[in-house]
């Protein structure tokens, strides 16, 4: 079986596991406060052109979100999302464990506008029992989306604003951060992240770390006692090291972008080659995850020799599902993949 | 420096690296659904003679104890602990960010007895009025405590009879588990936390692991939906395969039985060595944390050679330190430290 | 002005006033447990015809509402509802406050169907990754709902039993009870609440009362400990005999379905004025909320003489409002404002 | 039986009922937001000297401290109290169900020390772990005690200055403020709190009306979006007026102040009483609440014609009970237990 179902099917970047043999032995401080877990830090900030920004590393992507979103808003606050943002689906409830509820907006294709929050803004104020409602306190969306979408510089600078205009936290989950930066598509820089967000997060685990993702706070009222956040969702790592070497590998020699270039490139030849035979895309993705609309005969052909992911099912006998290349995808599986496409989906 | 501060300052046994190294190329499932954790979970019932058990790994203690608590109770519970208890006092309010209150017995060495839970259970049901105060739902102690101590298997017993008379959950925090299980002064077999808890988890963190800990489950009702709970706590490991290998790794052969033995005969001399020097242990410890009563000029003396913790403050100049040993602690270090003790404490 | 924006604009039924002033030197004890919420638990069982039902006597509905479902719910579960329930709109997060997701279903009148829940938790369990979502364990419905309609019996019995299949609890609210059970096209019992639900409230607030409403249990597994629940949520009233002074008074002598009664027959004669007069209504609501499509002309003439509150912009100028009745309600008024109907509705 | 039990056991002054009756057909907008409550609010301003303070009314008092400490603290921070506070005893934990721990501090009476909060706050702060402990962000007391004893202006002063030294909120439940307030060894006035604190709130269920306790905040960030916390915690009570009525009744020509004094100038006859016949008092409380220390003949000989309460055993047969007077208490109740205390503790 070829995979390409998900992005976290392997261990880690040879290079990762490699600088983790040549540190076990050094003794270290526990809980983050760390020399690789500083140099890390240093790395990043010097990419984000923010040397005042703050930098965290936690475990996974779900911590993270909930450990953001609750030091971010006041207990009467929600965050507004995507109806398929991840904090909304697929997260147990995380974020209502913590109190809050997330504000779902309609969406088509993983983003949602400024307009929609601007609305949705304007109608909280505008309804005169607004206290009886959940106040929108922050913008949460995802660079790229579940969907593989991307945001554009203009589009996150129009979020800004609003998020200005009601006083409102943005909040980037870049679980599959890696992917965005390395698409042709993409107008936005972990710079212009740092610049226009209150916080973020890069995320390690999907592109190449064994796991880690690094929270970057440039909002002076977050920052503030965060440590005490983390430990009190459960997510203060005791041998913090592991993050920073981690970190430390990524963030040195570009070796992340790279990870990124290489799955996103794939993802873009395995696209073309479908689009080529005439199968349409349910979302135009410029990253790492693709969604081709094929039929049940297709899908059959396809599952004998691939495992991939169902989506969604659509009229008659269609249905998406998703393709996705990652760091570690060898060019001949896609190499196969591609000859595959051309045999099998013949319009 | 000669480090005695704690049992986290390095990474990891060396086998784990090298399982993780030849594993990491596999493709596996995510979420702790894959052959690594299967056999992970096979050898620890194994061990435990609880075929029934279901067990699941954490990244880490707090994460484990909050997620167990919250499974385990429901809202207007709380769990009865040791005033010192972990919970109590070093998880930024881990419990309470669940919505539950942490009962606290006073407690000399970290343990609390059956006699003293009987005593509050009895309080609260005896008064008229308890429904305007939490109800204890259960009992959490460590094994070994806080303070290195261990409960015998007839304290764990009357422990037991006292939670099955008030309905309450039994849970032991075992993250110094392996420590407790190679003391000489131990009766309490792995089978027997099966036996008698509800839930007990086994530490991997501090006693060979990178991170890890195995939360097992006897009781019926706690494990159902218990996955749930793992991914609201946003402890679900994307790449679960890690922790299975870990645990593989230490439970395979006998390492993590080999692992806590060398921490604790070590201790043990140290402990030894001050005793017959004449200085008293604040606590009456048999595990690989060891609590010397020094004079400040010991204390100096130690320090401008060895890292320990300061641990509480006593009349005169005296003061309590802890000197702990770990799987890796080097036994050249421990002789080079019992020749300074014998040197410095000079009675 | 003549007021039909709410159905709590006064204080309550002269009789109620009288009740509480005759035993207000009465000595009680206090928070539920004296003679007067007895007899009126009493009376509300014999009318339920559920002689083993509990029934606890609570300040208000969202208070009721969040005291319920966190003692129902596990914490990795969330309460099923019309995306326009009260839950999910008007409650500012309480029912997130206490950790659990509303989980929202589409409606076009405030009711959700049982087909729409069957599909939800098919789809719930059905998917591999469901330990990532939200678990439904509870169907909240209203009954009447926001909306003013009613469930048949049938219908419910339809609910009860998917609830049955997926092992969920069914809450119904009845705020407005009263106003359901009054109407001609009612079918639903309180005998049959009793028999179907799981628990649900019968709303003394907006039938009479000055501020109760009473919480009445039949499932075993929840009567346990409620009254932990009530005061860990802050309802247990110091002077509970209010509450029971309060239902006593409602419950004798069929006062709540008197007060029902003479608010539904105003708003339907409400209702078929409009509707003669060629007026569309937004919601077939046979209760005690009307809410007639009019233009802006028609509102601007309405709202010289009449406080009525907006409801919904529709297409062009059109707008539904909502004209409420009320157990206080003088007919005269309604007559005026059923000559100002003819006169300004000419279609 | 002549009850000395409690201060909830009957309705209201005569007073409330009568205006409650008076305004009842009044149509009024629901939710504090009415006539009544803006002229309640207009009156305790003027006597608290503080007219840009905010005040609101809610129901009871568990709900007014969940509600206030779950709007002044964030989710890292808890509240530092007596252990015999009522939030850490008897609130079945509403503190705790919203996220944050209560940090007790021993208490012999009741009442804590500026002293002990400063040394508690240097302790965590001094600690190079405090990240791991729940970090104290709110100093709560109430004035009287649960044991009836009173801070000093100096004692509240001085704990201002360590709440301000901490960044600590001060806030002060005043459940039983109207018998602090009208005690002859009382130097703290309505007006020394609102400048001292941040939040605190004046009683009225156990003062004379039959239900409702006034917040007054102080402190800016604390006025921010209040009732969307109140809201919140399902304490919005719809007829708000109720609670406008009442305090008007009791603010209004000092209604409030004389039901204080009647009370505790019967409670201090009690004590001198018991003190003219040898018997001492557990706590030297100056208000409504007395807890002489009598043998179990004298408690049984009082138990035949008084209601009142067991409080704490003591060695040999001895126990401390409590004798608690009201607004409502008749003079000629209080002179028979005199004549029975002067015939039953002869020593």
């Amino acid at each position: 079986m070829i995979r390409f179902e998900c992005d976290y099917a392997e261990g880690c970047h040879p290079a990762i596991l490699e600088a983790l043999t040549q540190s076990n032995f050094e003794q270290h401080p526990g809980y983050g406060e760390d020399a690789h877990c500083d140099r890390a830090r240093q790395l990043i900030k010097e990419q984000l052109k923010a040397p005042e920004a703050d930098v965290h590393f936690l475990v996974g992507g779900t911590q993270a979100n909930a450990t953001v979103i609750c030091a971010a808003l006041r207990p009467h606050q929600g965050a507004v999302a995507a109806v398929t943002g991840h904090i909304n689906v697929h997260e147990t409830g995380a974020i209502e464990a913590l109190g809050h509820k997330v504000l779902p907006l309609p969406s088509d294709d993983g983003r949602i506008s400024a307009e929609q929050v601007e609305e949705y803004c304007a109608a909280h104020y505008g309804d005169s029992t607004h206290e009886h409602m959940v106040q929108p306190g922050m913008v949460y969306i995802s660079q790229p989306t579940e969907n593989g979408t991307l945001y554009t510089l203009e589009q996150l600078r129009a979020m800004r604003r609003v998020c200005d205009k009601y006083g409102m936290m943005l909040y980037v989950d870049g679980a599959r951060c890696g992917y965005g930066l390395a698409s042709p598509a993409n107008d936005v820089e972990l710079s212009d992240l740092a610049a226009l967000c209150d916080v973020f997060y890069i995320g390690g685990t999907k592109v190449g770390a064994l796991f880690g993702e690094a929270v970057v706070i440039t909002n002076e009222n977050l920052k503030k006692d965060f440590r005490y956040f983390i430990k009190r969702q459960g997510g203060m790592l005791a041998k913090g090291r592991l993050l920073g070497v981690q970190f430390e590998t990524l963030m040195d020699g570009g070796l992340y972008q790279n990870l990124g270039k290489h799955a996103v490139s794939l993802a873009l030849e395995i696209r073309k080659t479908f689009e080529d035979c005439g199968v349409s895309m349910l979302y135009d993705s410029p990253t790492n995850q693709q969604f081709p609309i094929l039929t049940r005969a297709e899908r059959e052909a396809f599952s004998e020799k691939y495992a991939f992911s169902h989506w969604q099912n659509l009229e008659g006998d269609k249905a998406a599902v998703r393709f996705c290349t990652s760091w570690f995808t060898p060019e001949e599986n896609v190499r196969l993949l591609m000859e595959d496409i051309r045999r099998i989906c013949k319009r």
